[in-house]
């Protein structure tokens, strides 16, 4: 394994991703040191105590100045709280030092990054990393939450070889793989298999909490369902964030999602068990084609 | 631990659920056999070779006549094979011999009794284990499925006491925890608990399947699509008659979803941070709270 040549690697915005990261990068020896700053004091306690991190503050603008060339800023931040970062970084930061970031959305980051700079930097590489939890916070981090997970790092076409390079060697050290697309694909993408499913299990437990039955309800509901809103416990300023800044992909899925229900609601009015049967066994069979996918994903294929 | 003095159980439908309750009612020795009926041949030759069954048939016809008092018939067919399955009751079977099911809608059942004994009988009392697997089969059955599950039973009116006695004692003796609603009732809340779910996962599943990058798609998804998946993975067949069956209650909880939906639709539209903020708060804080409950009951308070 070919380790990258970082210095500091400073986290933005320490949740689960980024204490991840900061963990992994530590065990893996990745890097120098790493530092965090957080605005909520007790995960930056939290992080010290369990040897996460090797310095802290609460606020990136006394630490910036610091870092150099081989050294890397990981933005960790919910997405809305991305500009005024950058603003930060704008005016703290050597051009030298990389930035990435962790981020469910890349086009908002890329226009934040365009809007403050006038222009995108050479050292600017975002990515994202295919992995996480419905749990939030320092607290649920462990080393090997990207072992064999992918990350999808979109190039802005602007930024050096050098930084890319030190982006990439970064994410394969903490063992994951890489896949390369734009910013807007990306956001198309993660739309659809992941901020879709979030809304429609946030919009399904907010149905649910607002019956009369609201009580019995719960009680009845089974293990399917369980599963099905698990995401639904996901971290609420983080899925706002997300909503607001992949809005327009994100509607667009919810209104392909209302095309489809739309199709199962004429099946059913018209009791057409000939068309609910093939859209359930169609459904039956992309899900466990994707299941299929993830178990040679694991193992390595 | 009273057991109920059952001589011969006869389960009409060898499925995940029917084959888990053969395995639990011979191993708490609550039946003095188990006697199997299923259309397909290869799942009754598993469950002799398990052990499972004493004694099977591919039509219920030649073993229905030779029951009697004390005996109970399961019914573990798709919904829509309830009726003519009843007919046959109907026509071969004691009217001493108690008869449930395990069925995910009530209505159903209750409404092609009365349209074939032409009243409700003495001996059915219907009956729904909340609990199951996206796996289907009796390849996928285990006899402790139902141990601190509930277990909705939902009488007619009409049962006698005899027979409500026997299907309680039975699911007591599997381990299940028993509650009692209206036939209406239980169906209005599945529809809503278990129903609507399956619909939403179906309709993204078939939606992501169509989808022009749907190999990227697939490949991009992460543990949270793969958990809010899950029930798509479940039998199609099985589903299409439930939502058949439970047209009426699941048409409405689909209407109920899209009005809330429409809620986040528009505080998206209007990039109302506020709005987005409190329906994901009150998703989480109710997802949390189901949680919580579903640990209570685990640990049997």
């Amino acid at each position: 394994m070919t380790k990258p040549q970082i210095g500091r690697m400073l986290v933005v915005g320490l949740g689960l991703i980024g204490g991840s990261l900061a963990m992994a990068a530590r065990r893996w020896d990745l890097v120098g040191e790493v530092w965090a700053v957080n605005r909520s004091r007790p995960s930056l306690d939290f992080a010290l105590q369990q040897g996460i991190v090797d310095r802290v503050a609460q606020d990136a603008e006394t630490l910036l100045p610091e870092l150099g060339p081989g050294d890397v800023v990981v933005i960790g931040v919910p997405v809305l709280a991305v500009g005024p970062l950058l603003e930060q970084l704008a005016r703290s930061l050597s051009p030298e030092v990389t930035v990435t970031d962790v981020g469910s959305t890349k086009g908002w980051l890329v226009q934040e990054a365009q809007r403050v700079w006038g222009k995108l930097p050479e050292a600017l590489v975002p990515s994202h990393p295919i992995a996480g939890s419905e749990k939030s916070g320092v607290q649920a981090a462990h080393s090997d939450l990207f072992v064999d997970h992918r990350v999808i790092i979109t190039p802005t076409g602007y930024e050096s070889r050098r930084h890319r390079e030190c982006v990439e060697e970064l994410w394969k050290g903490v063992g994951a793989r890489i896949d390369l697309m734009s910013p807007e694909h990306h956001d198309e993408i993660l739309g659809a298999t992941s901020h879709l499913p979030h809304v429609l299990a946030f919009v399904l437990v907010d149905l649910l909490a607002s019956m009369d039955e609201k009580r019995e309800v719960l009680k009845y509901a089974a293990g399917g369902f369980r599963d099905f809103t698990r995401i639904a416990s996901s971290d609420p300023l983080m899925w706002r964030d997300i909503m607001i800044a992949n809005r327009a992909a994100i509607s667009e899925s919810i209104d392909r999602f209302e095309q489809h229900l739309d199709e199962l609601k004429d099946a059913l009015a018209s009791e057409s068990e000939v068309r609910l049967m093939k859209m359930f066994q169609r459904a039956q069979a992309t899900r466990n084609a994707f299941v299929r996918q993830s178990e040679k994903n694991r193992a390595g294929e």
